[in-house]
């Protein structure tokens, strides 16, 4: 019996174990996609809790709080500090299996040296504890500690990118700090405050708004910026891929956008199919992303490919990550972008995302990957966080992808020499996020 | 190689070994959902052979015969007892991996001491020492000795509830015996027979049913005299999750019923998705549940979604329990489920169902329970049987439950003392039932 | 730690071992399916190299070396062959994990005596060999020292069936080589060059085609001289099962053909689902089956469902194999076939396809066929391919079987002696597949 999250924690096997400690666990981290609020770099925030840290945005942790029967007071509401992670603190014992179990204790472990098992009996002791590192650790201690090469935030075109100018210009840091651009609003016309948001988009762009022609002008501004500082792909939260034969609306703005990136040499992150805000009483009282959204119907997969070709037909094809929400769209997400790597290999699965982040669902992405395409080609894991402590997930995804690469290696399912081992895990660690984006 | 079926059977580790024997084997059993005719409780029935208490009314066991080419004669035919048994054990040696193998094997063990194989070699010897058994056993005992304090059984409005009534004003008996409540005909105004359906129900309930008010009355009415005698949920079984935006019909009874059961603190059970009688020549000869039904298409998410919603937003959200017989679905639910789980935990994913009713079907419920939800607030298993013999089946369910938490706690992925486990264990093996259903 | 592929690969037990090498491995393979040319049986072919051989006209490895950003010159163009297979060579040690990997190093194995990694150092030396090899090779040979019984190739009704005549009358071969009759054409009224086609089928089977009931005879006509070719089966590749519920067009079509695949005795396969082409693009430049086709959208079942009543009705319902090419449809297909198993057990679902024949996919079909109807009456494997070499998908598919067996057998979850487990893996391997096309 192994002993709770040890060194060999998820490696099951002699091989697992070597090639997570000898090429795994060094390698740094190229985060891709999160949503770190660049301020908090900029300013370089400390926190006064391990509840702010933890509970303070968290829908993941507040979702499970919730299943638990824990008043909202004690989650989105006026309890103190201490009574929220105490409430938190009860709940994991019920959480074995989920991945927030395992990312809150390897947190512990690895930003505040605890390894106590988090439960109502060991809250006020990993309170003290926590609450005890926090005060010398800081949001760049953090990034710092945690061998981060690259922070690819997410941002709107109408922002200014202020801070992301001021990370830029500022005192040194070992890690780039860069933009990713996220037009959501522009693609939804039918969205409260539109005319107001176009407004602010063409301000910022120094253009007026008056027109689909100078919407596009405007993005493509925008991206430009984007681009000098360091931007180098999209990110598009989908209800839905767009499709129309005669292409108008969103699917035409996306289509413009499509050629833009490709033109910049960018990748087209595409997010789909999350229903958002379901538990409507609750939406409206708390607000957007507080942990009403959930996994919308299966069935993206069509659109998917009439849009690729589209773009394909019409020239404008950049390199592409999709992402589904609902994992019975894999089978057909992983074929569609096989039937499109023809000039450049250019098409990529995104990882476990949300709702499929758990150990199962990396090994299901990663075993889909290496059926249908070529695992040695992943892009590796991305935070898809707010928080500062989630580096872990990089860890969590490592040691799964070394286990499963070492059971088939232990299983004779793999040929070549350790070499070839090697080579893969360290390019799926980080080489190739960080060449497919074209951040080196 | 471990014998086959031993004491340690579907526990493959020392962890869950000791769970199983030490805390889940001998915990009291809870059936909250189960197609058990009071009558044969309340006269205490008993068997004249192992044929009548298998294949007397087991569309399972029937499915597989037909899918072995035996002649229908054997199945739900005028074959003598004896043949039909003969046909069913030289089926069973081809359904290696399917829970019929296993049930079937197990109720062998559990209930008539045999350990023979089950194939045509074995069958007269079966036969003999099953039979022999079979004389000293009746309803009441085999309930009696399988340690269960509740049976909740599927009964419908217009249903005296005679037998009910008779088991409690009977000789007193260990288990409770309680109704739930299935509407599902008064929800079907397309099916034939309705008028005199509501005429029965109207007289069942004193109330003459002329409009949707007067249904509404009488389901109300009915639903009280059910909780006095113990009912503490209802039951439906929907071709799929109605939704209107404009409530009518269908999703405006469902919608009334609901704040019925919130006010008596019920829960509702909602399966849905099963195509039923789709071979229509069978179907029509055998009548329903005769083994012609299959899994429908996936897909019911979104009105899940809706429907709980517009439950939410007009205060009738009761405690509720959701089925789909796709597996597809899955996912979706669990993160629908998890978006209502404000004002107390009220959401259940429902136990792998029906066709999912296997070991994979179990361990896929419960790590998608646990990668959605907490685990430790799983309400465990139930029958979903006409047989007293299907007891077995939470024995089953326990044994996978303790070997996926002994699996993940000898891999170092549970952190904890023993008592947390045994906690999870015994609280998924019953008393997580108790408390959901009040029936404490 | 196993070598790679060695007389175990794929075999983690004892009980596994001894199935696969006792009672697998030396049985004849009897192939319902694959789409060889006879063309090259009847000549006898030879090949002037590997690359030839492997790359010809293989779209599974064009599309994993398009993943890899091989240009299109060393996939579908004109590079020397053995550039394309250096490019193929470098790409394989990022398809650890993919069929193809497994495959082409299983081929070498077999066929060429040759255990050396695929990769682009090794590349040379694999050339050599396997060529040299080659030059003592034919299309003949190859199928002798394959064990094979039978070989079903796939034919259109209008095709003369010239070269199956040729293998008949020509000199001795130990293997059975029989047409299989394929009439998606005739369904397809809205492809390019229907009429001309209607034409080509007419003059064939000597029919003036005027209308829908000529078409019917013609097919007829053509069904009847197939089956004195040895033909035992039809094979249909739809992009969805039609159904209408006033039967026309394809749906009466596919009718009126079900009555005449009963009458022979056929068995009707039914392929359903793929997208194809879309990347038009591409597709356009290239032709079809050049790699650009896709899993299509779930959902196929209930249509399923109702052809299959629609057969059983009239009465003209044949043994029928079901292939979704979306794996979410399988637990849905299961059911419904279970549904319709009255009269014969006739109905299959048939392995793991294209995009499914990975080692993932045919444990999945395997356990699903398992938990849904009686893996004792599994039909087995079938190629599905174009290449000669294609038979180590039969040793691929008996592996992963005996494991499945062994495993269960070892964790004590299968009853029955040794014998039971014989007859099940000989049954699975050819038995099954020989009986119920009644090549015998």
């Amino acid at each position: 019996m192994k002993a709770f999250m040890d060194e060999h924690f998820l490696l099951s096997n002699e091989t697992a174990k070597g090639l997570y400690h000898n090429h795994a666990k060094d390698m740094p981290i190229c985060d891709v996609h999160c949503h770190i609020n660049p301020e908090e770099i900029a300013r370089d925030r400390s926190f006064d809790n391990i509840a702010q840290l933890w509970l303070g945005g968290d829908h993941y942790k507040w979702r499970l709080m919730r299943a638990n029967g824990v008043p909202e007071d004690y989650i989105t509401g006026d309890a103190p500090d201490y009574d929220k992670f105490l409430k938190f603190a009860e709940t994991m014992p019920k959480a074995v299996g989920n991945p927030v179990y395992h990312w809150a204790h390897l947190e512990l472990r690895r930003y505040f040296d605890c390894t106590l098992d988090i439960n109502g009996q060991n809250a006020p002791a990993i309170w003290e504890a926590a609450n005890d590192k926090l005060r010398g650790l800081t949001a760049r201690k953090i990034v710092r500690q945690s061998n981060v090469t690259l922070i690819a935030t997410t941002d709107d075109p109408a922002d200014s990118l202020e801070w992301h100018r001021q990370i830029q210009a500022g005192p040194s840091f070992e890690t780039a700090v860069v933009p990713t651009f996220r037009p959501d609003f522009a693609l939804c016309p039918e969205r409260e405050g539109y005319s107001d948001y176009l407004t602010r988009l063409g301000q910022t762009a120094g253009i007026e708004i008056s027109s689909f022609d100078t919407l596009c002008q405007a993005l493509e501004r925008r991206a430009e910026v984007f681009h000098e500082l360091g931007c180098r792909a999209s990110d598009h939260g989908l209800a839905a891929i767009p499709f129309d034969h005669e292409p108008e609306g969103k699917t035409a703005l996306l289509l413009f956008l499509s050629g833009v990136y490709k033109r910049l040499g960018w990748v087209m992150q595409l997010h789909y199919g999350v229903e958002r805000n379901v538990n409507a009483p609750m939406a409206r009282k708390l607000g957007a992303d507080t942990g009403f959204d959930c996994i919308g119907p299966a069935g993206g997969g069509q659109n998917l490919a009439r849009f690729l070709n589209l773009l394909a037909v019409s020239g404008s094809l950049p390199k592409t990550v999709v992402f589904s929400i609902n994992p019975n769209d894999d089978p057909m997400i992983e074929t569609v972008l096989a039937s499109f790597q023809d000039g450049g290999a250019r098409m990529r699965h995104g990882p476990a995302w949300w709702f499929n982040d758990s150990k199962e669902g990396i090994e299901r992405n990663l075993t889909g990957l290496a059926s249908h395409s070529l695992l040695g080609t992943c892009i590796g894991m991305l935070t898809d966080s707010r928080s500062f402590l989630s580096y872990t997930r990089h860890e969590y995804f490592r040691r799964i992808l070394c286990n499963l690469l070492g059971k088939w290696a232990e299983n004779g399912e793999i040929g070549g020499d350790e070499q070839t081992l090697e080579q893969l895990v360290k390019d799926i660690s980080y080489h190739n996020a960080m060449r497919y984006y074209q951040f080196t």
